[in-house]
Formats: C-alpha cells, sequence, structure tokens
C-alpha cells in the first residue's frame, strides 16, 4: 500500500468517523468531537471542514450542552443539501419520495399505474418520469440527490428480479435496464440534475428498514407488508436479516392451506391467496381497498368476515412465522395498515390459541404508521445511512466539482 | 480505569488474539505470530508461555511454511490437556461427549431413559451421574473438563425451559438445578474431578453448531434436527440465527395442516404430528427407529407409506421455511440421518414443486452425517470455541493452582 493510498483510506475512516459521531451525538464542538472519536484536534478540524464544504453538516451558535472550557461554535448534521431518493414499484402504483440527510422528509409523489399490464421497460420508463420528477423537486429547494434505491415487489439478486410473479416479471434486469433508461443521452431534454441509477431491492426488507428508520422506534420487530403480494422483513436488534442469499422473508408464500387454490408461485395454498389484497378483495367483493375500508365502517357483513378469514390465516403463516422467527413485536403494514381494526382480532386470536401454551410470550401485534410509504421510506434511508457510514465519495465530488454545479 | 484493570483487560485480550491465530494458522511460529497480529515479539512471548503453561499450546519441531530467516520452533494447538463436556437430555436418553481444545472427538457415552416417565430432578441426577463418568474418564486421558453446556429439547432463556412439551417439562430452572445437584457438596464420594455446572441452551441451536463444527463443511445451511420433537438450526454464513430471544427454529410446530390433530404445543397439524418420531414410527407400526429401518429395508409397504406421508409434511414445513428463512443447503439429522433414503424423496419432490418456479436455486437436501449426536458434539464445541475466544479465565485458573491440581 502506498502512502497515498494509506492516507486516502484513513481520510475515507476519519470521514465516516467524525460524520458518524456528529449524527449521533447531535450539536457538538470540535473539542468534544476529537474527544470522542480520539482523534487529534487538526484532523477533526479538516473533517469538519471538508464536511461543511460538502453541506453535510453546519454550524450552530449553540454550544453543546455540559462542555466545559469556552463555549466553542457547535456542528450538526445538516438536512439543507444532500438527499437521498427513495423509489418503489408495485403492483398499482409507483412511488417516490425525498429525504433529506437528517432523514426528514421532503417530499412524497406517487402515481397509480396497472404495471401488470405493462413490460417491464414501459413500467421502468414511467419510474424514470416520476424520479425525474422528483429530482427536479428536490433541486427547487435547494437539496442534491446524491443516490437512490428502488424498491420491488420480489426476491432481488445482485439488480435481477427472478421473479415477481404479482407484476408477471420472470428475469428482468431491472439494474441494467435503468441504467440504460438513466443514461444521459437524452439530447431532446433541457439540462437537468442527473438521476443517479437505484440500486435495487426488495420491497418487504425496505419497508422493514422504513419502519426501523421511520417508524415506531421498535429494533426488534417483524414488518408485515401487505400488498397484491405479503412480503415481511425481520429486524432483530436493528439490523435486518435477509438469509443467504437475500431472498429471506417471503411471508405470502409460507403455506396455510397446502390443498389450498393453486398460487402464482407455482404452490398451492399460500398466504397470499387468503390475505393478498387481491383474494381480500375479491372475497369482499370490493374493488379497492378504501371501499373495503368503508363497508368495513358500515358494518357490511362480506366485508367483515372476508376481514376475518384473511385475518385467520395471517394468523395461521404468522404462527409458523414466530415458531421460525422469534421477532419481537409484529407489525402490521401496507393495506394491512388501514385494516387493522378489522383484520388484527382474527390475527390475535389464532396466533394466541397456538403460541400461548408453549411461549411464555406471544408477540404484541401493531400497526404500522407508515402504511404504504414504509418502502420508499426505507429505500431513501438506506441511501442516507450508507452515505454516513462512507461520506468520502460525495465529499470528494462536491469538492472537485466547482461551487453551484452538480456532484456525480 | 486503574493500570492495573487496563493491564488486565489487555493481557486478556492479547491472550484471545494469540490462540485464536494459533487456531487459524497452525503450525506457526512467535515471529509469524507478532507478525500477524501486530502485537510486539515480547508480546506475543509471554502470551504463548502463558498459553503453554495452561496446556493451551504446545510447541513442535516441525517449523511453519514459507518462513524466512532461520526456522524457529512453531506453535500449535494442544489438544492434549483442556477440554470440554457436551451433554444432550432428549426424550427418550440421554448422552454425553468431551471433546478437546483441537475439537477432536474424545470419548461418547450414551444411555437410554424414558425421561417422560422421569420427574426434571430425577433426570438431572441420571445426567450428573453420567457426566461424572465423562469427567472421570476424560481425567483418565489425561485432559481436564474446563466447561460443559446441556442441550435440552426445547426453547431455553437463561437456563430455564419455559416449556418442553415432549419431556412433560414447564418452567424448569435446569440451571439452578444443576448448580444444587452438581455442589460439591456430596461428601459421602471419593474425591473425584469436579463437574462443571453446564450452561443450557437449546438442542436444536446446538445440533446445528455441531452440524458446522464436526460435519459436512457447510457454512451456510438449516439443520433438521428429527428426534421427538422436531427443531431446526439455521446457519448463516457461519453464525447461528437465533431470533429475538433465542426461540427461532422450532419447525416442529410450523403448522402443516391447520385442522389436524391437536399437538402438546396446543396447536393443531403442527409439522411434529406427521414428521416426528412418535407420529412416524405409530403411523409405521414401529417400535424402534431401528426397526422402522429394518422394515424400510424389507420394502414393507406401510413403513414406505409412513415415511412417504412424513417427508410431504417434512417437504410443507420446510416449503414455508425456505420462504422465510433462505437458508442455504438443507441438512437432515436426528432420527432423519438413518431414514434419509425413505424420506427424502417425499421432500424434494414436495418442496421442488412449491419452490422451484418463484426461486431460481431450490436449496439441496443433504443427510446429517453425525445424525443423533450433532446436539452433544455442538455442546462441546460451543464451550472450546468460548475458551479459544476468551482463553484469560482458564489460563489464569490453572497458574494460581499448583501444578497437577485442577483449575476451577
Amino acid at each position: 500500500m502506498t502512502q497515498a493510498v494509506r492516507h486516502d483510506s484513513m481520510r475515507a475512516r476519519n470521514l465516516g468517523v467524525v460524520l458518524g459521531e456528529v449524527r449521533r451525538s447531535g450539536p457538538v464542538t470540535r473539542a468534544a468531537l476529537a474527544e470522542m472519536t480520539g482523534l487529534t484536534k487538526t484532523t477533526v478540524s479538516k473533517m469538519v471542514a471538508d464536511l461543511l464544504a460538502a453541506g453535510m453538516v453546519t454550524e450552530t451558535g449553540v454550544p453543546s450542552r455540559g462542555e466545559r472550557g469556552r463555549p466553542g461554535t457547535a456542528v450538526a448534521l445538516s438536512g439543507g443539501r444532500v438527499a437521498a431518493l427513495g423509489l418503489e414499484i408495485n403492483v398499482d402504483y409507483l412511488s417516490a419520495c425525498v429525504v433529506d440527510l437528517a432523514l426528514e422528509v421532503r417530499l412524497r409523489r406517487a402515481r397509480a399505474v396497472d404495471n401488470r399490464a405493462a413490460s417491464p421497460v414501459e413500467t421502468l420508463s414511467h419510474l424514470r418520469e416520476l424520479a425525474r420528477e422528483a429530482v427536479e423537486e428536490a433541486r427547487s429547494l435547494g437539496l442534491v440527490v446524491a443516490g437512490s434505491t428502488l424498491a420491488v415487489p420480489g426476491p432481488v439478486d445482485d439488480g435481477l428480479v427472478h421473479s415477481a410473479p404479482n407484476l408477471g416479471w420472470r428475469d428482468v434486469h431491472v439494474g441494467e435496464l435503468l441504467d440504460g433508461l438513466l443514461a444521459p443521452s437524452d439530447a431532446r431534454l433541457p439540462p437537468a440534475a442527473p438521476v443517479p441509477v437505484p440500486t435495487v431491492d426488495n420491497e418487504a426488507n425496505l419497508a422493514a428498514l422504513g419502519e426501523l428508520w421511520f417508524g415506531s422506534g421498535h429494533r426488534d420487530f417483524l414488518h408485515v407488508s401487505g400488498e397484491i403480494g405479503i412480503g415481511a422483513g425481520l429486524v432483530v436488534d436493528g439490523a435486518l436479516f435477509r438469509g443467504s442469499r437475500g431472498l429471506a422473508g417471503e411471508l405470502g408464500h409460507v403455506v396455510v392451506f397446502p390443498d389450498g387454490p393453486p398460487c402464482r408461485c407455482g404452490g398451492r395454498g399460500c398466504l397470499e391467496q387468503y390475505a393478498g389484497q387481491e383474494a381480500l378483495l375479491r372475497a369482499a367483493g370490493a374493488g379497492t381497498v378504501e371501499e373495503l375500508a368503508g363497508r368495513l365502517r358500515d358494518g357490511d357483513a362480506a366485508a367483515l368476515t372476508a376481514c376475518e378469514r384473511a385475518g385467520h390465516a395471517l394468523g395461521l403463516a404468522l404462527t409458523s412465522a414466530v415458531h421460525l422467527f422469534d421477532p419481537g413485536t409484529i407489525v402490521l403494514g401496507g393495506v394491512f395498515a388501514p385494516l387493522f381494526p378489522w383484520i388484527s382480532g382474527a390475527v390475535r386470536e389464532t396466533t394466541a390459541l397456538r403460541l400461548s401454551a408453549i411461549r411464555d410470550a406471544v408477540p404484541d401485534l401493531a400497526v404500522s404508521r407508515l402504511g404504504g410509504d414504509a418502502a420508499t421510506l426505507g429505500a431513501a434511508g438506506q441511501v442516507i445511512h450508507r452515505i454516513i457510514a462512507d461520506p468520502v465519495a460525495y465529499v470528494t465530488a462536491s469538492r472537485t466539482a466547482p461551487a453551484g454545479s452538480k456532484p456525480r
């Protein structure tokens, strides 16, 4: 390792250490940062200068509490410049959100689209437009979108969606397709802020991360994403469990009634066939989740029975999931959030009946406050967490670009 | 932190670093150890001297390969002195094994006992006798048993077995009971090597660790322990997944047929009711697993049908487990090991039918080479791994005790 390479990698590490400490400790002086990190004051000052120049931290007049000596200027995370784009493709909608470095949600956009009727390229073209609008709107707020993650409703392996049966996708290389679509080759368009090519991840995983970072503050939970498909994301002690190849948490295909109706996955009697959005609406005779919720509020018997049956099936699948995963709380999100008052009773009854004799504590059942936004929020939050853990690429890009220009 | 405390904790850390490197790198010189660990040669020499005195490493005349300079004396892990005791209580047997520091299995003992007919205290008294015999036999081999872990067939929380329905145990404080039974209060007995009070852990978790350390070398797998109960242990990248409270992997209570026969767990139609040892023997009309295997070899139709049905149920539960856990290989152990030739076909057929359309790779199905020994091996291996990670307590005990006496 040459001297220069060693210096660069040390600088990268130190930038991450200082930014991480600023995030954890709120407004904090340079002297306190030196003490907390074990770095010299000179090194801390240099790192802070770089982070200030990149707009990632800001100086505040308020001194940190409990500091000895004369009050210095404190440094805090800045939400004013660096931001991340969260994107989601689901069966019947596309959505986007922009989150700043301080994890404040700055804007949300959604568009109802039937992505089953569209080819992957058509869907991704629509997504590109939505992403461009979001990035432009972020720019008008003074934000620079430094990275992006896209949530898709199926298992993802390095940008490849092997199978998203509810979208009708098989072996779709989302990463490659987006790379082409987002290349700055479209000379007809006026110069615009570049849209970063997103990394692609599973919707249920990202929704669980959304719940972790933007939800109710639990650090041990199973988040259930009720959509047309049903996915789950397990968080243990603040970390997402992904399995051996990143394909864990496919709750929707847990076998509930082995001889039940065939499922698009090739199996039979999967949870999705009883509690997925389409199965539920069909059983209730409703066209949309809003319509179903309305009927439930009116006490419609068919709607109530449909929810009770879905809740029973969900309770059976969750019984198996609790035995295997041993989660803390269970958080119901997606369409299960608005339907929670009518679905949770049957879930609780079924799980209690089957779990309480062998487990001293049946996991609590809670409703997600994020509902359908969890995955896009988790997608954007993942980018922010990556930037904070390793800010060097972003800091370097903003240093080499002339003032006012856009970092790569 | 005082100077002395800081020195002690640094010594503890350095002992662990040096011993860990000796284990990883095989016979290795002190000079190479200094280079690998970044410690000074003086520190390495001191640590090696302590480890030699404690009998944890040994000097060999063979120099390490590829060393520059004159060949020095190499240091290697020694299996000659420090050992660990693995114990298991299962429904119809007790077993013990002793494993040395080099992870060689030095002895095994098993005893057929019907532990359902016995009270927890009676079972633990039998276990104490088995443990004493194993420790004495280890002593006759020149080994000192430095620690012990006990495997029990149920979820364990800090020494408490909340519920092991197949043993008829509820809220049994195994840790406390053993503490009393193993206290050196029994003045009638001749002076004997003390039996360490074991830590208590779940049988299925320890069996998975046994497979990891003594099995076929996989680092990503779901190990299925087929006993009267059925447990599973998930290993991802060489680490056991335990869930939020250590109660993960209860495969036996995954719901297979929701309206099936009642299970001792309070549920209905759990996997155990179809593929557990008792259910399987009852369906086949056999008294023991050996008898069943004999009939299967003879082509007995009832036995073959019973195994096929059990395999189908196991395949359904594993389908759910694969969707949730995303394991690498699936390893069938316990009684499923001797029955593998007659059970694996139905498991493969069921999982392939339900998984292959949505997953690009259905996990391989393999047979455990350890069978019923996996949990005791894992129990002993866990102790050895703890000693190697943190040898200071053992090194200190052997230094303060006079030569030839027993470390605590």
